[in-house]
């Protein structure tokens, strides 16, 4: 099995981009789904910002470094990965505050509308942004199960936002067919894209969707917390208003006027001023995800977890398997419910294979295709069935949980 | 001039922190109080966490870096500083999306009441901030004038939201009686201590100041868009709601129920996943300005503003003053009116002299005390003298404007 992964690594065309990540010796890391690798490049950029552009041009560096692009230099990379154009995308906050500037942005664009529909079990800061505005007497969150999706969009909704990859499960939405049957209704469609962006390719603009946002500290490798993106397309970017009118989504931010108006395209997107060691940390995650290629990696992304799976079964591991077989139907992760889960996650992070747990029986493994080889699969594999067999998760210290996982 | 310069740096207790900042050679810094200088711990502190903490620890920093607590850890090292309890003060988000959270707190803490009240000419993202949720129908902006701000205030006020030292002119309100006067009202108070938070003492709780927020990239020398930081009152802190519930203000986080419930305490104002490159730079720079000591900083800060008058008054340059005369009344910062500041100011930049223009005729100097000579003073104004006196501010490249200032 080993011998196989080898062969497979051997003849892998991506295999030497793990060079490019900063990975710790004796660890198997399945979790880059949570938080990616750090690319070797970042550091060497984190100093020079700092040294350079910050110690050396300080306050001057906003015009010579062109700080001030940087939102739309990120997101214009961050664009050809989802199938938008680059003026469609930019760089700021938080995935959950860019969900609450384009919910709030659906509502006022559908007057007399006040349904923000979602799934249960949608990955939780996206289900909590809707009760925000309901709070705020601004909307009405409603939820309908996969299977009665379709029919659960009427003329009440507002915006369809749904998350195109399971964070739990890893199951893809068919975004072309929702976007197409909320359209039909008059609602409006947003796609949290934080499990897919830099995993599997994207085609926003194919599938005429509305808005999009996602995460910058899984597949795009930004580091913890990194800044997230958001997607407005083209015609709506002149009629899209949303309520986070900071200075830096302004015209004209150093007139110092006193009354906002906001600036022509995605640049109204924006708030405050924007971090710029997180975006430039970013923006090198970024770039190397685009060197390899989007299609390159999900093909190696496929292949993997088929091995993986593979693995197992030649191990006699009989998993439930939560995520789609199909291949093509999941994202870059295998996910399996058992109900000692979390006392197996932390026996396997015991062992340097650190997979996640999440609550309350599912083992999640992320296969980032950008630095994981075959031969993490089969010794992953390996582990797992150990610790299954020899009952290692049973020892109190891997049932006892910390406060986050 | 520079020989009495000499006498006082050798003679200032804080001298010796000066080589605690990284500072390019040949340049005079005198806007700290946009961007703050850059500590030398900073970039070996940022080597660290992306090379021992995200590289090396990957997603189990969030436990073992306690990545977890590090807004709670850097809020209650800003509250000494601004007269709060450590657990009242959280870093987070932007400066504008922390001024939305709490605006929105403050409407759904005063039902019935829209008005929030603020002056015109405060920092502009202030006043964005409020047209935000003008737009969303659940706020109406209300601006009065310095001089009839306390009649302004009536039973239709939510919210008074002042900047405690305007970024303009420096010039201090009167924190303990504003709020007194609001409070008498029924009305919640706001402060933004932007330009206060790290160059003079706040006593936010001897005010009964309900809620605040600053910028950790001005004297706290966080960094460029570093994170910024809130304040709410403990007693206000069970009430309190805000609309941007991501999942970093829930109860339980990780528990990824589908229902919102927020945490208790000061956690329920954050939202999305902290930023922990920004937050560990910030803390650097906190670390260092607390170590030094506000009420010091604040001592210098006062004699280095008044040097500077006095060197420009013996080298007979008259500027028309817009801060207040008497130091006790205005922030860290000196600020003119001249109908050509903008090429004044671009024509000390050229000399080394980096000031700020303030459209659209102010000429800017901020004394960062942590940093800044009384040598550097003196060199200041003879530069100023000499720009003024050549006239070499009329020359062409000084007057062309770049797009950001």
């Amino acid at each position: 099995m080993l011998e196989r992964a080898r062969t497979l690594d051997a003849g892998d065309p991506l295999a030497g981009y793990r060079e490019r990540f900063d990975l710790p010796e004796g660890v198997i890391y399945l979790d880059g789904n949570s938080l990616g690798a750090l690319p070797k490049a970042t550091p060497k950029r984190l100093a020079e910002v700092a040294r350079d552009e910050w110690g050396e041009g300080l306050i001057r560096s906003w015009n010579s470094a062109d700080w001030i692009d940087l939102p739309h230099r990120v997101g214009a990379k961050i664009a050809p990965l989802i199938g938008a154009a680059a003026h469609e995308v930019i760089a700021s906050d938080s995935t959950s505050v860019n969900l609450f500037k384009l919910i709030a942005a659906a509502l006022a664009l559908r007057p007399g509308r006040k349904t923000i529909l979602s799934e249960p079990g949608n990955f939780p800061t996206d289900l909590y942004m809707i009760e925000g505005l309901e709070r705020q007497g601004l909307a009405q969150r409603r939820l309908a199960t996969r299977d009665a999706m379709a029919d659960a969009i009427d003329e009440d909704v507002a915006l369809l936002m749904l998350t195109h990859v399971h964070y739990k499960t890893g199951a893809i939405f068919d975004m072309a067919a929702l976007t197409t049957a909320a359209h039909a209704k008059g609602a409006l469609v947003l796609w949290d894209l934080s499990h897919s962006g830099g995993a599997l390719p994207v085609d926003l603009n194919s599938c005429n969707a509305d808005f999009a946002v996602g995460c910058g500290y899984k597949y795009l490798n930004g580091g913890p917390g990194a800044p997230a993106y958001l997607f407005v397309a083209e015609h709506l970017q002149q009629a899209v208003e949303q309520p986070l009118t900071g200075w830096m989504g302004h015209a004209a931010p150093f007139a110092f006027s006193d009354d906002y108006t906001a600036a022509p395209g995605i640049g109204r997107m924006l708030c405050g001023t924007p971090p710029i060691l997180g975006l430039s940390a970013l923006e090198v995650g970024v770039d190397l995800i685009a060197e390899i290629g989007i299609e390159r990696l999900y093909a190696k992304s496929q292949r993997l977890s088929e091995f993986f799976r593979q693995c197992l079964s030649e191990l006699g591991i009989e998993l439930e398997l939560v995520s789609p077989t199909d291949p093509t139907r999941r994202g870059s992760q295998l996910s399996f419910r058992h109900p000692e889960a979390y006392a197996i996650c932390q026996a396997l992070i015991a062992r340097g294979v650190i997979g996640d747990f999440r609550d309350p029986d599912i083992l999640r493994f992320g296969f980032a295709p950008a630095y994981l080889r075959f031969e993490d699969m089969a010794e992953a594999a390996r582990h797992l069935s150990e610790v299954l067999v020899s009952g290692e998760w049973q020892r109190a210290k891997f049932r006892e949980r910390a406060a986050v996982t």
